[in-house]
């Protein structure tokens, strides 16, 4: 089957083995996927994976190696990391795969990825997509389910003011989502066309160059994918606030902690999201994430994707199978 | 009257005004004061500090410039921050006084200290000690206190396992305050002898080299007063757990925040806590600081008291007035 692999360097594959369900497992047809910034930081070594990329992706289920047989023609999206299922792991005792110490997950680590025709992942980790959410809607679900994240971890109350940092597709989607679930959140970024499709959502947004550094929100999320952001966020969250850190930069810097401690401020890290309730905010209709695809190319150009992916003005580039 | 002063260098003052308690503040005749290390640091530049040092003491109360009259005569603590009392400040509005943007600090910012034989503070933030409270463990309040924060912030579930680093006065008095919680706790330091005094009153204690240094707390306490503590405390957290840092070191270092998004930490900034709690622990006697005291010094000694301070072996010295 055709392919998108790393290894030592990004090639497209014709012939690489289609996949066999595993016990449990069911094998997915592609119909769409979407490439995401951490396939890009794999390219340059990010976790030290090797295999088929990809961990964004609507397909059909074509096969079930077990007993969910209802599963076979659905159309499905997979959530990203499985876990080791021992009846000692705490993690996944509470289906928190993506913090089992013995993991696999889609395209990153100990697992093929889903930029194939084919990938399999265990059933229990699949969830049909509504009929009414189209795949170019569906295929943001792990990243907006990213998003939703923040309100599983965090109790974000209705007076409380909520700042993004960022406008690069993980701003705009948090900003987006946020704002789905009746929060009072501003999008802050330095691209007036890039916060323009928030703002055409209802978001509030703003120039980084307009905004007025105070400690002033109750909840600030860095997402600008930059080390550099956290001072900001930082110098923007309130006493007693929290800082949510959503980017996840493979960079070091040097900081002082002591505000955080001087100011009790809360720094929570934020990563993978459950897909419930990513999948019901697009049943709704809340959220339009279309204007955020800048690209689509067939797999056949795969490589070009990637390129594409690279330049400064893209948000998301989708791949079709 | 006599007083302790920093103004560029640290002095012994005979002469100082005796200060006039303004409207709603009490005037104090301290009794028993004791050394932060937050002194220490102030007489290095911290804050930019002038004036009378010290903001932990006891004291009787022998004025009042208010309706509280019945303050007079009462052995009192005083918290060491006091708010604006604005209408519209919401950290005043929650007793939140070490947050209001307009505080004044006791021998810290905006408010002459503690280290003499009168200081003044507003009657609402202070506290009459019990009984049975020793001035010798009542001159604790304040680091206990901070220690009580934690409880405050933070739900630890009885099922959770904690462990504190450092065990210096900070180190001791979270990990004693804890276990008096009857919190599942683990001292872990450098020094046997002073990890013996919390083993003394039922602490679990281990010198750090014999510690595993793997991802099993669900909360870690960083009290190392050290800022490579940070990275230890940061491989002790599980994923999803919380790492509490109660340290203020004014020093940068280079960090990689990664970790805490991929394994979704909490890093929580913990400083000064109510007394209420404080007070509550003090009078239940589950526990006894006067293992820490390493000296007392007279008034008149309060320079030689600095100096023993510094000693890397000291935990508490303590100043008569």
């Amino acid at each position: 089957m055709k392919a998108v692999v790393f290894d030592k360097e990004l090639k497209l594959v014709n012939d690489y083995e289609k996949p066999v369900p595993q016990k449990g497992e069911a094998l997915i047809r592609v119909t769409l996927a979407g490439i995401c910034n951490t396939d890009f930081e794999i390219t340059k070594g990010y976790m030290g994976y090797k295999g088929i990329l990809g961990h964004e992706a609507v397909g059909i289920v074509e096969e079930v190696n077990g007993p969910d047989k209802s599963l076979v023609g659905k159309r499905v999206v997979s959530e990203i990391s499985y876990g080791c299922k021992e009846p000692d792991c705490p993690y996944c005792a509470q289906k928190l795969y993506r913090h089992c110490p013995n993991r696999h997950t889609l395209g990153i680590w100990r697992k093929d990825g889903c930029f194939a025709e084919y990938f399999t992942m265990p059933t229990e980790v699949l969830f049909e997509v509504p009929q009414n959410v189209t795949d170019e809607q569906a295929v943001f679900v792990e990243p907006l389910a990213a998003a939703c994240e923040i309100t599983e971890q965090l109790h974000i109350k209705p007076f409380e003011k909520v700042i993004v940092l960022g406008d690069g597709k993980l701003g705009l989607i948090t900003a987006l989502t946020l704002n789905a679930q009746n929060i009072d959140v501003i999008l802050v970024g330095k691209h007036q066309n890039k916060l323009d499709i928030a703002r055409a959502q209802g978001v509030e947004t703003k120039l980084l160059q307009d905004l007025k550094v105070e400690k002033t929100y109750d909840v600030v999320v860095e997402a600008t994918g930059s080390i550099s952001g956290f001072e900001t966020a930082l110098a923007l969250t309130k006493p007693r606030g929290t800082l949510v850190l959503k980017s996840t930069v493979a960079a070091s810097k040097e900081f002082n902690l002591a505000p955080i401690v001087i100011d009790e401020i809360t720094v929570l890290g934020s990563r993978c999201g459950q897909f419930g309730a990513a999948l019901r905010l697009l049943k709704s209709g809340k959220v339009d994430f279309s204007p955020l695809i800048s690209a689509r190319f067939k797999a056949d150009d795969a490589i070009e994707a990637f390129e594409k992916n690279k330049e400064k003005e893209t948000l998301k580039v989708l791949l079709e199978f």
